[in-house]
């Protein structure tokens, strides 16, 4: 076994060589005008001062979990307080990806908009290479922590059952984590935005990203703070929930089927490991001739990894699945294992194609939208609501399928493994999607630094490149969500040594009701944030606008850093409570009532938390593509009443799809993954 | 028990003598001046014109399902096929109830605008004594339609269970027609409400009701069409479910018990029948003296009721269970009948003081949405959303501990009882709910007459003294849906011979996430009806303001047919496909998938439509009042611009709260029973 997760290893850390490599020539590349520094630099210091001030508060919290963690463990059985390291290791790494991600996006997006002045294509080169950067390094230091930690729990357990007990920790850590950090970047990006916007665009009438605009810094600042350290975390988590999942599955498997070896514990890794080289193989392909389209670059990145992977995965399942084992009465066989993964894997590609027609400029239901603007605003956000709910039928309906599907071939290991199956290639899938933000920020230094609008334009085409990518991107992390929680949920019932959980028991029917509403409790508490935060910012922003003379003429400078300020604490102050209520639900709920129960509040979440999370993302994306659509010439264009309607929607939908949405994803994964940690202590 | 049951038919009979007697008397009333009794007519006839063409396409669908019913259990045994005769009287009295509220409503309306000349009281007795004749008929309908079918049933089948079997019919029947009313006289409501606001109000600046506007005879057929028949038609069939499901869970338990005697089927009509004789009490209650409070008058005709119902209850509970009855390891006793029965009436009464604080109009959640809309529509609507959301916190809660506690004193059949402890004074609860939209439709008169300003005030005045109360209604309406649901949905597992419902079961779980799918599916149905018809009318007024000459300077009509015309045309077209979702779902999963993946998407439909339907309803009803608290001059009162963000959020909540919101609580019902009527059929 050792072999196999050197192997592992040596992958992990080629991710880490390469990310370091990437790093070195993001540096090298001219970083642009004097203004363009400046500007850049603004950012910078606005981001980090922010991730600094975050990590303060989130080392508070992790200590002292981490502690409760080995109070309550110590003396349960040998070694087994060791979880509360595996907690600290998972927060530390998924902390160190966040920050990695940040500082090289926000390097790379001032020398992305320098090259952006020569031409469309190195402008990819740069933003692809900040964007891989952070890609790699997160599944780098994900399977890097797990096999080291897994390498020294291995020889202190007797089963390894026991290990992958004291191993979830890690997974813990990493959600924590992923949490506060989606909840903040959240919070702290959709205030900016919103103020922006509103004051900006619809009152002010001056163009996005005007320098002009006192919330422009904050907003930039935003970008990187919400869609490149909050997504990192937020894939770092995804990544190892499913790996874990998978592995713990696979440890109740080899239990139960009495084997010697532990083949469906290592095959995750494996798995894992085939899908790190399959990326960094994959980002080569990212190459642009002058005058070809980058889409094809970004698309034959992706899926070239993903077929390797596929094949990979095939051969991986045949060489360590020889014989079919028998687990809980189903045969699992290297065909079924392999037809499990698959299954997930054609479940997110689904999914995504889904939520891009949803989401789509140019498709029905943002044209819709669009259309309904211009009977004002209300019939705007009526339309958009519509939509997100009905964009919940079909990946649920595909969902469903893959769990059915997923277990037929391979029992609960299975669901996992589709998990897992989505997942493997995320190093890729995560490097165009933190694209998209340096993209977006290159745009916005150019429209500050006041270049061609020529450059702005090629930034604006590079953003939306990544669009598509990113839809299955969003596809992948939803339904891996509900497939890693369901994997979680099944090891926690396993390991609390609950044989079923009967709904037609009156306390578990409670708890799912109990559960489903969390949810929603969460996304107001995250939208209320937004909310005020926004009416903070707006106020500041008409002040300025009002007291500063000077400004609209442009003689005098905005003051940026007041902006700045004011997202900064919100999104501190606010990511306190939905992130406790996420962690202190499973825990108060298994020690002061029953198991079963808890079961029942796990399924609750995981039920309203998909459903509520395709609805606001999907509704978010389309209210945010019929304003593109509007501003593209429809209705009346820019500035016409249908436009203005079209503002006010995607306002709505900013909190929707960046705050709320994909906060939720993290929330039914992490109260799985407390409620297994916890499970051994209220069983 | 052939006594018990003349004894119950002879209160139902009471209902109907009361309310030919108040109908009587309300014709005896001045019907006012010319105008009123033009306006009245030009109402009258729109809504009996709408009713007509539902129920012509209403009656295919009944017919259509019960030949189905009919030949589908035709030769299953003896008169099993009889299911189909309890489901076309079921649907007949529905429909007879609504119709009823109907005609009285359109003849009250004017009526009471005409007392409203006089004075406050006069106007309430002629409102009041509308709303009590719909009310009163409907409970009326429903106990007289259960008696006389139990009657002839009884003698013709073995066991209790058969007999309930076929019974459930009419509870189906009653939920169809129920779901139909409500999606169709939301859409028709709202269409026209939100059509006429958003052009009259918003662009033209005229006020409400106001005579020049195009849509407003539509604007007041719909509150009758919305308000009266769909809410008669909805509360109809909570009553009889709540009655059927207690029923149904009795007779299960008189078979394992093996008792001789069948009380626990037969206690549910008498507590039933007690309620009935409260609610004609209590509506004497109901008096004013000049210069008295109007609100103190409704509370005393309820809670005098309630109290009445309550002491009844103890008596007949000791009546019938001298001894203790042991059921599935339960002893059920008089005091446990009781104590399930009121817990049920505290936990409706608790969720309705919370949602009377989420949506009142000088509690801090609608404050707190008025304040935001300083800021615009976006952030108005972003703090509507939020404390929707927020809102389903604390009923969540309380129906959860309803469940446990109503289980732990008499098992299932205590959470049936908790049900109808909270509906069985629903004759004047729906009294004083439909007492609302008359008072409401006597403003529209008095507006569109030209009375005296003074005569708009009495009815506006008149019209908010029902809102705690309304609210309180509401609360009932929804915690007795998610009791009556989960009581219909146990009597199927039993009728399915399920023994749990194991959401480790894959099949299960898949079934739960596709169930909390169609309640989103539900919604964004009903709303992208309203969204489309909404549009049709926005642009036809604006059609009419355009090329009408002399409309605005009212010396020529405007064309309210054409507005009537879109409206019911829409109504009709866009009740259908919701309406066939919500019956052949349990239909399609029952017969080609398994009886437990029924049982999971029953489950599922139940949590996520409990949750939407509270987000839904208190939602809108916040947004409704924080812009009423600032056309009271809050934030610059009316024409400022947090009053046009105000009425943008408004619009919004329209179709929440009266189209997909409370069609919710109708769907989850209608799922549950028709899995119940075909159970018998899929096991």
């Amino acid at each position: 076994m050792n072999q196999l997760l050197l192997l592992v290893l040596t992958a992990g850390l080629l991710t880490l060589v390469f990310a370091f490599w990437k790093t070195r020539w993001i540096a090298s590349r001219d970083p642009g005008s004097d203004r363009m520094m400046e500007i850049g630099g603004a950012i910078r210091e606005g981001a980090m001062a922010f991730i600094k001030a975050e990590y303060r508060v989130l080392a508070v919290f992790i200590v002292a979990v981490a502690l409760l963690l080995y109070f309550f463990n110590k003396g349960r059985g040998p070694n087994l307080e060791l979880v509360a390291v595996s907690f600290a290791v998972g927060a530390l790494c998924s902390g160190l990806a966040g920050f990695i991600g940040m500082r090289v996006a926000t390097r790379a997006n001032h020398r992305t908009t320098n090259a952006a002045v020569t031409s469309l294509n190195t402008a990819l080169g740069v933003a692809f290479a900040g964007g891989s950067v952070m890609g790699l390094s997160v599944v780098g230091l994900g399977v890097i922590g797990l096999v080291v930690l897994f390498y020294i729990y291995e020889p202190m357990f007797i089963g390894l059952p026991q290990t992958m007990e004291v191993l979830s920790g890690f997974a813990m850590g990493a959600s924590s984590i992923a949490l506060f950090a989606r909840v903040s970047g959240g919070i702290y990006t959709k205030a900016a935005d919103v103020g922006a916007d509103l004051v900006g665009k619809v009152e002010a009438g001056i163009p996005e990203d005007d320098p002009r605009n006192p919330a422009t810094i904050a907003d930039l600042v935003g970008d990187n703070v919400g869609d490149v350290t909050g997504m990192g975390a937020d894939l770092f988590e995804s990544y190892v929930g499913s790996i874990i999942g998978a592995m713990v599955l696979g440890s109740a498997a080899v239990t139960s089927a009495g084997m010697a070896t532990s083949q469906l514990v290592v095959m995750p890794l494996l798995l894992a490991g085939a899908g790190i080289l399959a990326s960094i193989i994959g980002t080569f392909f990212v190459r642009v001739r002058e005058g070809g389209n980058p889409q094809n670059a970004l698309n034959l990145g992706i899926f070239g990894a993903g077929a390797i992977t596929l094949i990979a995965a095939w051969f991986i399942a045949h060489w360590q699945l020889p014989e079919a084992v028998r687990v809980g009465g189903k045969d699992i066989a290297a065909v079924s294992v392999f037809m499990s993964a698959l299954t997930g894997l054609i479940a997110g590609i689904l999914i995504g194609l889904f939520t891009e027609y949803f989401t789509a400029e140019n498709r029905a239901p943002a044209r819709r939208i669009a259309k309904q603007s211009e009977t004002g605003a209300g019939t705007n956000i009526i339309a958009g609501l519509s939509t997100g709910m009905f964009s919940t039928v079909a990946p649920v309906v595909v969902i469903a399928t893959a769990i059915v599907l997923s277990y037929a071939f391979s029992g609960l290991y299975g669901i996992a493994l589709a998990a897992l199956g989505m997942l493997s290639t995320t190093g890729i899938q995560l490097a165009v999607d933190a694209y998209g933000p340096i993209a977006d920020n290159a745009g916005g230094i150019a429209e500050m630094s006041q270049q061609d609008p020529e450059v702005r334009q090629r930034t604006d085409r590079l953003d939306a490149v990544g669009n598509t990518t990113a839809a299955i991107g969003k596809g992948f992390a939803i339904g891996s969500a509900a497939l890693t929680a369901l994997a979680l949920f099944a090891a926690y019932t396993r390991v609390v040594g609950l044989d079923s959980i009967d709904v037609s028991q009156p306390t578990v029917m409670a708890g799912i009701l109990f559960g489903a509403m969390l949810p929603f409790l969460f996304s107001s508490l995250a939208m209320k944030a937004v909310g005020s935060a926004a009416f903070d910012m707006i106020e500041e922003v008409r002040r300025q606008f009002r007291e500063v003379t000077g400004l609209m003429e442009g003689t005098e400078r905005a003051d940026y850093a007041a902006c700045v300020d004011i997202s900064t604490k919100a999104a501190l102050r606010k990511m306190v409570a939905p992130g406790l209520i996420a962690v202190l639900t499973p825990v108060l709920v298994g020690f002061l009532a029953t198991p079963a129960m808890l079961a029942g509040v796990l399924t609750g979440i995981t039920i309203s938390g998909v459903l509520l999370a395709i609805f606001m993302a999907n509704a978010g994306g389309a209210w945010d593509n019929a304003k593109k659509h509007i501003e593209g010439g429809a209705y009346g264009g820019k500035g016409s009443d249908a436009h203005k309607a079209a503002v006010t929607g995607d306002t709505v939908g900013d909190p929707f799809k960046d705050t709320a949405g994909p906060s939720l994803n993290i929330l039914i994964k992490l109260t799985s993954v407390v409620s297994l940690v916890i499970a051994p202590l209220i069983k």
